[in-house]
């Protein structure tokens, strides 16, 4: 950590945050320039940055170390590739996950599933828990939607993927789901990533619509402190003041957690749209600038889907994207 | 629903529309002008705006109702006023609700509520459940905590006010508390409120960082529908492109939701600016636009505090705040 | 426009509106609901929506005309195609201009000019005129860049493409420059564009770093309004509270602008990220998202650059994108 | 300026960096920790931290130095007094600056005049040049508006406040305004801002509307550093992704610029809410905030105003309005 102090800080101001610093366990280098008096701090505790520059004299304080260590670059600068059955993420290939927004039943899921197998698509995704506004609306299948899934992705040799909205609800997550994805407003529900770090599976961690990428990739860091590191990292927009689309899917994202962290990073144009008619091109966009993966929904009849349809792709509309990707993907020298 | 077609939309596109919406169960009138055909669509269910706004031919969708009802100043024109004991929210009196970030300790809230009370404060917060991004920092002191809440509110004929952070907690929190508070990161956790939707106990809905105003009276919404009426909404910033401070306070949020709703409307100048020296500013600008309360943090010893010293107000600070909170009060003929 | 009215709004209010309505040249029909009244104002004249929003009673104001009528795809459903000396942006062909940040002399324009048109780039791009916050710092070379960049863009047969600043400055660019760029901080200057619309000259209109996309269609049609319909879109980055970029390209505007407008739409990731790093993958996700043409800033020596240097690409880099570019078009069925 | 390297930075990388600082004539004093090596370079010259933070092996780097040094406070720790004529900005009293959005014509402006000397307004505001988004619009009286304003401000001994929109316009503002407004667009109009900067005249720098506190320094340190030291800042209103609003008044701004700076603040709440009904609420935010003034738009007859109606207040709100701010400013001992 430095410490700026202003340039006309008094000595006493600086012997005082000397001490300060010193009680709080730092050891201090003081460099006295013509101009500046800069403290430099080491030690092992987390100080609060915002106090240290509440006091007098002080004009600026700079954390030194990254606010995260485990899922930094320099932790594993060859990259991490997660293995989960015989996919690969993080790898040469761009991984697709797709599904429908909300497991409505086992006929819609057969059939979906059917037709995206036969896509070569290897993950299936789809939500048997929902977390809607409405309180009177369809809350998702629970654990018989989580049984369809593994039931039919067992049938497909596809990956089960899902997302969990309360620590309750983990242990049936450990029993049917191969990816357990944490949405945008669970991204700083540490009681709930306390438990994922526990587990032996791998998390796709959404980045919350108002998280910067730092702030994400510290919820990554608290994963993998407590213990699995197998983390995926997922860029679903961010809130900015256009109004058009619900969210701006920021793409620059994806090649910057590519440089800042060792993870796979994965992206969802169709939350991060919220329409269906731009999931294609923004599904391109990402897959242009790096990303590992793409979580795309998709329904075999939008127009009677129980929620999410305007983002929905039909399967004919998912096979024509999936082409286009393939070409997309040799573009960055990887495969779909 | 008011759906107004292209200038160019086809007789074909106008039939589709209204054929989709008579399926949805809408009742439809169609008006056909020179240049544009509009569509009044009325009905009791709710329609995917965003899957209407895709069909061919369609330039706009504009719901005429209010996503809200009965958080709307229309269901209760004369405002809401929250009587819990002896202490009235949303009437004449400002409230000002005081206490440390987190219970440490007997003694911390021994001195803190003992001269809080001196000075006329009569609701205590502090938090027993802490929702840390440290894995390994101080977690709160859980039931501990909430029991000495309740024994120095109790001591000195306070309320107690304190945060729940899962649903788990729900059954202390009956027990130990007066009013719960669901923070910034829970308004939309629903699963949340609906269980806090059956308690008869008044709640404070505090606006997430990157939720619009119009959001977090739907979660309001959300909670009386269910209900439970005891809504009080705290605005405590949002994030912004500025960085000085870590959230901006929407001191405009506080005018805006007074005349859109009934419920009684607060501010948390503490949270929303993260620094001590910008919270009394801040305090007196909400009080001066005219909230009805105030949620600031306090603590007898802040440099030795287990967290969020930053925010933390000494005793003498809020002693002084509060002589100008009531002069800034009576230019909105109020009271503290 | 349509005005509905408050659920319990009095007829002496609606009255009230409808002759406000009146007064002011629009055609009124009412229709009486069971729970809204809702008026259709049918009229040529612009009203002051937040004006009508004011009045006692109402509860909403739709616009339903387009506040931009040129600029909408409507206007013109087969799109706009600008040619430009024997270039043609807006056609089949994704078209790179290219250039340094700023022109800082002939020997620098010279060595950049010739290995761009090695490359097959058809639009030389630089500044003359500086608008740097550093007062002492370079302000360009004004009239003898523009002559410089004519020189050598004559000599490869390459379009000119440069800012300009200020509305003095015009009669230089109609003579030396082939196509003018308009600045993020510009899109609302009125002045110049009231003076760009004139000429014949087609304008690169740059998204402001703050501007909704609608807000630059209607500036779009400010300049079309008054005669100038070769107009060029260009999305350089929004501001939001992601800090790591200086700006968020947002690239999710590229395909909303090619559905709402028939304007060409180009993107500048140079100025988007403002780091050299990232300027690649930008690149190939705007083009991958159906971008018209990309302004890329390239330098021969960046180490010595007087102005840009952390987001220009070495000539190297440049080559390389371009080859990826090629592939990248090939998605989207487009040739570079 | 600090360069803090990776943790696994090389000796190559690092002897390459200072090679580079060096060259570009900075001095430079290595500290090699144990996990980090910290480089402080120390020069005149201001370097590209972009640029630098782009070197092979850099983790970060921090300017140490502010990037403004007039418009700091510890150039003028008092604190800046600006008096124009008999009016001191800066001071005890909070200076209300009252009038039309636009100035229509000599009997409105009579009107206005009129009344506001008659309650105690020191300074009449109102634009003669209007940049309007409508290219067939009310453009504004040009020098015959300044003219008028002129006279009724000397009539009343008033001063007199407008908005420049164009360097050309300059020689008039001299001639008949005696404080000049810079608009939230031309914040970073340096063209602008280097002429402003000759004159020995008040200077009201507006925020722009997507520009960061510093930044905004920043522009004042530009008009400062090349003579004029008469500036005065101005809050109103930022971005944000609130749709309620137009722009959301940044009320904490007020007390961050005043601690940071020692130039007088003031805000103009009209145009940060765009809403007559939210100015007065706003206004009393900012004075309990400690702004050092307002601008407050006010119309003898806002439904026949030409622009701006729905921000402005009739005579009647204003005057109860500036009781209520008489009452706030004392709760912060300053006067009206």
């Amino acid at each position: 950590m430095i410490i700026v102090m202003e340039e006309n800080a008094s000595e006493e101001q600086v012997v005082k945050v000397v001490d300060r610093l010193v009680n709080l366990g730092f050891d201090i280098h003081r460099s006295t320039g013509a101009r500046y008096t800069i403290l430099g701090a080491v030690g092992s505790r987390l100080a609060d940055i915002r106090s240290l520059e509440l006091l007098d004299g002080v004009q600026k304080v700079v954390r030194v170390s990254s606010p995260y260590k485990l899922a930094a670059r320099s932790f594993k600068p060859e990259g991490t590739r997660i293995r989960v059955k015989d996919v690969v993420i993080g790898g040469d290939q761009v991984v697709l996950m797709a599904g429908p927004g909300v497991i409505e039943s086992r006929e819609q899921i057969e059939v979906i599933a059917d037709a995206l197998a036969k896509k070569g698509v290897r993950a299936l995704c789809g939500s048997a828990f929902r977390s809607s506004s409405d309180p009177f609306g369809f809350q998702g299948l629970a654990e018989e939607g989580l049984k369809i899934l593994r039931e039919m992705t067992d049938r497909h040799m596809m990956l089960a993927v899902s997302e969990v909205t309360d620590v309750a609800q983990l242990n049936l997550f450990v029993k049917f789901v191969d990816i357990i994805q944490v949405g945008a407003r669970n991204v700083q529900n540490f009681a709930l990533l306390k438990e994922l770090a526990k587990l032996n599976k791998p998390v796709i961690l959404t980045r919350g619509v108002s998280s910067t990428i730092e702030e994400t990739l510290m919820s990554a860091d608290y994963l993998m402190i407590s213990g699995n590191h197998q983390v995926i990292i997922c860029e679903s927009g961010i809130r900015t003041f256009e109004t058009y689309t619900s969210l701006t899917l920021d793409v620059s994202s994806i090649p910057i957690i590519k440089k800042l962290s060792h993870l796979p990073v994965i992206a969802d144009p169709s939350r991060g749209t919220g329409r269906r008619d731009k999931v294609p091109p923004m599904a391109r966009a990402v897959v242009a600038a790096g990303a590992d993966g793409l979580l795309i929904e998709v329904h075999h009849d939008p127009e009677h889907a129980l929620c999410d349809a305007a983002q929905s792709l039909t399967l004919e509309q998912f096979d024509k994207l999936a082409g286009q990707l393939r070409v997309t993907a040799s573009a960055v020298e990887r495969k779909l």
